[in-house]
């Protein structure tokens, strides 16, 4: 039986970390997000809060076409390139070892090989806020406005992260497995039946 | 507690129906689909042969916003309108009356007021292409290419039969509580996840 790999993409606010790590829990499956951050750091030689910054951001000299083979490579060793070729190493040694769930990242991308089970998280506006305003360090008291200027900036850099990796848009249904609608819902009574349905999954995918 | 109200909307090939029949039936909820064209039919005065062929194809004399209230009264006594008229009520009336789950007519959008659980079913062309030869009529020899026309036919014709009613595009995630990517899946194998998923949402539209 092959490595059961889940990626989770997910709207700013929808709850889709959440959605992940519990999920993960869950189905006893290996939990990564941040730790990757600091794996890329140390491979890279770059600062933490540098990679943390900058991984994905303002970078796309050229179109890239991302699939079986990485054409980083050819594009040139500043530092971005450096954090995207660490990250893609460090996916695939994390898909190759074992079970693994990875939010964000573009992994469902960059482990498209692997037929990864991947989720999209999404939700209403209005829930999406109400998630945000939930979760906001104290003292955080944005307006609505500017709220909602957070969400969009948020998610408009994911997009463009995206388009570095792959010609599939961030959120066309098309590129994932199942799309989850949160608005209203309490992530983790969804965790059951979204357990049983990845769980599903993995068996047709054997056959 | 209110009705179960379920809406599956798919693309053709996608086992959008065969996904609505056996969900009804693991949670044994009313099950409605070609009975609603009868029922226009009926009420409408027209001949069922012709309310199957016609119902919903070009018709767009005016942009119509659809809500609470039903706004194609105005637009002109014509087959078209008698046809949706009726649909509109007997959709109505079935929710009403009680839990049940409909196949296509657009009734995520005619009973949006319900706030039903809506699923969009979607597959990959390969996929789509693969259920509907397996579900051919003995003798229906299609090329590809015929075939990709017929799909890529019918699926804009739901397309614009949903712009007659909403101004939500067809196929647009944030349209929908749950989209489903059916490629390589044995429909009747997601049904015992996708229940207790329905099941969850509607005891968290309780609260």
């Amino acid at each position: 039986m092959s490595n059961r790999i889940i990626t989770v993409s997910r709207e700013f606010g929808s709850g889709g970390r959440e959605l992940g790590k519990r999920l993960a829990e869950a189905m006893e499956i290996p939990y990564y997000d941040k730790e990757i951050i600091a794996a890329i750091a140390d491979r890279s030689g770059l600062a933490l809060s540098y990679v943390e910054q900058n991984i994905g951001k303002g970078f796309q000299p050229y179109p890239i076409h991302y699939g079986r083979t990485f054409s980083l490579y050819g594009v040139g060793q500043d530092n971005q390139t450096k954090m995207l070729i660490a990250q893609q190493q460090i996916l695939q040694e994390l898909a190759e070892k074992g079970d693994c769930l990875i939010v964000g990242r573009c992994a469902d991308m960059v482990l498209e090989e692997y037929n990864p089970f991947s989720i999209f998280v999404y939700a209403s506006l209005e829930s999406k806020m109400k998630r945000c305003r939930e979760k906001a360090f104290p003292g955080e008291n944005l307006t609505d406005r500017e709220l909602k200027k957070k969400i969009s900036q948020v998610d408009s850099g994911r997009m463009q992260y995206r388009r570095l990796l792959s010609d599939k848009k961030w959120g066309d249904k098309e590129a994932y497995s199942l799309c989850v609608n949160t608005s209203n819902m309490t992530i983790k009574n969804l965790i059951p039946s979204l357990s049983s349905y990845a769980d599903c999954w993995f068996k047709e995918k054997q056959q």
